[in-house]
């Protein structure tokens, strides 16, 4: 992109030299006043240099189209698309997502720092403008065994790159109230560089004074509207998150006003590949907005200006001269019907190869010594214990108490209650420890799925109806590299690989589709209950959203924020 | 001030430890949202730690008063108080202003970076908060001669500094548009270092769109709603000006909608003293407003909030946990009538004495050799000339003719018509050189008054009816070291003192503000048609605002942006 002050793009901006592209009679969306107005956008070395028209190599009619800025994802972790930054751009673009702000903290527990180089690599110098947060809590938790950490040195070093934004989400939310220094230190470095992301699901009251008091002026996870609206008082922009896991925005759309849209965004924060395919990315969640009543021209700045303003990038989030040529052709604002999407001015997106060696990311998932099925017995009697209950559309779980299932001395899934045996094996090749329990609602009656995508430490975690199966789909991760596995006994029924850290594949990004798709039907075989039970699967390890949890550690009481035993 | 990470704090935040002070029962503006919000307002270390209340120390009850966040002003010269920032301050807290983004291209045009270090050090420490921006115009135009200029590298440095938010206005909009090379680097410098401020008076179409995309990102020169709409739309904040010399609220008030309000802050840019003690300063724009319909809580978050936001302050603008104890008590909203001020906490503003030893900045005003009555002769007969037209309240001057008044050879004032001798004097002991012309508007029947604030070189500048009264003024001031004088033949009239580079005192500001009435009585006695003659006189020289003005090298067409001729 060219410079702003560069003479060439200041004389078509002036009018005294023509423009590279000229797209004519656009109904332009101006965020600034949250309105439509009529303009001639001329566009010069990828950014908008006038809306006055001007002559042009090529001019594109646009018919009174809608022009939108592209769209921005204010807080994502790419890794959850499954896709490398160049796979994940391939899928997002079409749906105008031109801009993202990535936590790369998945990647960062399985590799550290040289992983977060990695992403940051890939994503240079693509359409789609990667920006960045430092991943403040790798691990996430002292609850379970993640590969590797970053400590203050490590997040302060990443702040001071150019495209590092903000401290990622300080999930730690007991460790900055109760005044962990080394938490601290972490928020004090965010604060010196630049400011610190959120990440305080329920949080309200004293509590929250004292969260955001200490610095952090964001959140993206309320699940009312009067949490939402308590923290939008008490100082923090609201990223509203219509992900594939977690919905919040017909909860907590009722709380914008025109006052202070301003200081709402959204973002996706986890989204499967299919869903970004079939249903979008930052533009679902502006239709939805629409359909469920928000003006259309406030629901596309929250998508665009106000994230661009929250993080003062100055070069996106709206269509003024000087910004980047960031553009989206909407043929029915209603319905939000994506035409063309023009990334830096081009219309035809390039994605050249990546300079990374994913290979040197292959490699990352070790079973224990002598892991088998017996690996996964559990030894006991009948009597109560605790059962995590899954919650469709969230990743809030329940601490359930159910009487045990034995045979022959073990405690055994019990299908008929839907109460099913769930492992999480600590795969980084450092404990080798394994964590065992029972979860509610996945709905198989036959087999077991594994995945090596367990937020946030990514240790492999395996739930289903017997131990065979659950020894198979484990043992085929390991053997691909990781992923995620569908298995009957000793057969694998479906396998996605995802050999980048266990996370990621660099596979074409409709091809992976593809597998997906055949991944969910292999899980519906068993009789899953999810359309897609990989999600609520790889949310169970994480230990810092309520209540109860299970990590290679065991089970988690996150409210009590400790390890607790499967019998009450 | 305590750090919002340290533990004391966040304990005082949790409600675990006792507050210093809790403001009971206030009906706080919430700038988020617009509305007010009853809460008891807990301060620690001078910040907010809650709204929830705790127990403190002190506990004061406001009985239902309105409590707003400390008032801030986008864009000033504080020299234009002609007071230093600590004096300045004793008059501006008790208005409710906290904080100050101030632009010290006044003082740089006299004493260049050594000028501004003294600002900043006098700065320093004040419970009003200053922060700064880098002066990127100075000298502010080739036409006219300053004693002092500063470089790309200069401003780089500036730029570097914590204190400093932006490069400051961008008066050369010419340079910046046809691409000066050296304009285009302090651009450049500003935007990698953060963001630039603008001046473009009248700029419209594709000039506006050239400028705006070079980067700069703010305007505080509009005169007309169309203008600033225009501005706005092209992604501008604008910051509404209402000052001692210029008043553009009741203009453009009318462009303010809720959606776009976030954009939209207030600035003073040129504020006298007794304007400031009598009429006030960020409050008495959000006074206005309010009177001019605003919505009172719009009108506080414009003067607070939205200015934090445009420069990235994120402990000021409002009443929220972490946030600076910056408070306002307010009795009558619809009044704004002003209680009690807390900044930092305090109510009882302690400001110390000045690290800065202030005489290093005296003796800066020299006459030229052999300096005379004579000096002020314009030989000429009969025929056309260009005359200066001053405007009430406003900065723009109209570029007149009229037949020259004659005596004895010479081009001589002609009270009878309201056409008045002007010269302004180069006084840095450089050049000597004198610019001679006339303006009209002033009204003298008969002295003259000089100055040496004369914007912004800050030459000695002089205007009246007879050659020995300006004669007499201009000694005054070179023998004093500056300031602002009143003479009458071979009499001075009023003097006020103003040696700290020949624009600000160190004196008390009531006795300073009292001087100052003494003198508009003075002028009022030689038939002054304005109230106060010294702030259109202060402007003449200003060749950056269209569109007669007049420099040490003579008349200047700000258009044409040349020097011409008297004669026609």
């Amino acid at each position: 992109m060219i410079e702003r002050t560069d003479p060439s793009f200041l004389s078509v901006a002036r009018g005294t030299a023509p423009a590279e592209l000229l797209l004519r009679n656009a109904q332009v969306v101006d965020v600034f006043n949250r309105e439509l107005s009529m303009a001639d956008v001329a566009v010069f070395g990828g950014r908008i240099a006038s809306l006055h028209g001007t002559d042009a190599a090529e001019v594109i009619d646009l018919n009174g189209a809608v022009l939108a800025p592209g769209f921005i994802d204010a807080h994502m972790h790419v890794e959850s698309t499954m896709l490398t930054p160049r796979g994940f751009a391939q899928l997002a673009l079409p749906r105008g997502t031109t801009a993202v702000v990535l936590d790369p903290h998945e990647i960062a527990n399985v590799m550290g720092v040289p992983g977060i180089n990695m992403i940051m690599d890939d994503a240079r110098g693509l359409p789609l403008r990667c920006w960045f947060t430092a991943s403040s809590c790798v691990p996430a938790s002292p609850l379970e065994t993640a590969a590797c950490s970053l400590s203050v040195e490590d997040l302060t070093s990443l702040l001071e790159r150019d495209e590092v934004v903000a401290l990622a989400e300080m999930m730690n939310v007991p460790g900055v109230i109760n005044c962990d220094p080394n938490v601290l230190a972490k928020v004090a470095a965010g604060l010196t560089a630049s400011q610190v992301d959120g990440h305080c699901p329920g949080l309200r009251g004293r509590d929250l004074d004292a969260y955001v008091a200490s610095g952090v002026n964001s959140d993206h996870e309320s699940t009312t509207a009067e949490e939402a609206a308590e923290k939008l008082a008490a100082g923090m922009t609201i990223y509203i998150r219509e992900g594939t896991a977690a919905r919040n925005l017909e909860a907590l759309l009722p709380i914008v006003t025109p006052n202070n849209a301003h200081r709402v965004c959204f973002c996706a924060d986890d989204r499967h590949p299919s869903d970004l395919h079939h249903h979008g990315h930052i533009d679902n969640i502006i239709r939805l907005a629409i359909l469920m009543g928000l003006d259309p021209a406030t629901a596309i700045a929250m998508g665009s200006l106000h994230t661009a303003q929250h993080f003062g990038l100055r070069d996106h989030g709206a269509i003024a001269p000087g910004r980047r040529a960031d553009l989206v052709e909407i043929h029915d604002l209603s319905q939000l019907t994506i035409g063309r999407v023009w990334a830096e001015g081009c219309c035809a997106h390039s994605i050249g190869p990546s300079p990374v060696d994913w290979n040197a990311a292959a490699g990352t998932v070790h079973l224990p010594d002598q892991f088998g099925a017996h690996s996964f017995e559990i030894p006991g009697g009948e009597g109560q214990i605790r059962v995590i209950g899954t919650l469709p559309g969230q990743l809030i779980t329940e601490s359930l108490i159910f009487a045990a299932h034995v045979c022959d001395g073990q405690r055994v899934s019990d299908p008929s209650r839907d109460l099913l045996k769930i492992a999480v094996i600590e795969r980084h090749g450092q404990s080798g420890t394994i964590g065992l329990g029972f979860a509610k609602g996945f709905g198989f009656n036959r087999g077991a799925i594994a995945s090596t995508v367990g937020h946030d430490a990514h240790n492999l975690a395996v739930v289903g109806c017997d131990d065979q199966s659950m020894t198979t789909a484990a043992r085929a991760l390991a053997e691909c590299g990781g992923g995620l596995c569908v298995a009957l006994g000793e057969q694998i029924l479906a396998l996605l690989e995802l050999p980048i850290a266990g996370l990621m594949s660099n596979e074409d990004p409709m091809s992976l589709i593809e597998t997906e798709h055949a991944l969910y039907a292999a899980a519906a075989s068993i009789g899953s209950s999810f359309d897609n039970p990989f999600m609520p699967l790889s949310f169970l390890p994480l230990s810092v959203i309520p209540h109860l949890k299970i990590s290679n550690l065991g089970l988690v009481d996150v409210d009590a924020f400790e390890v607790v035993t499967l019998d009450l």
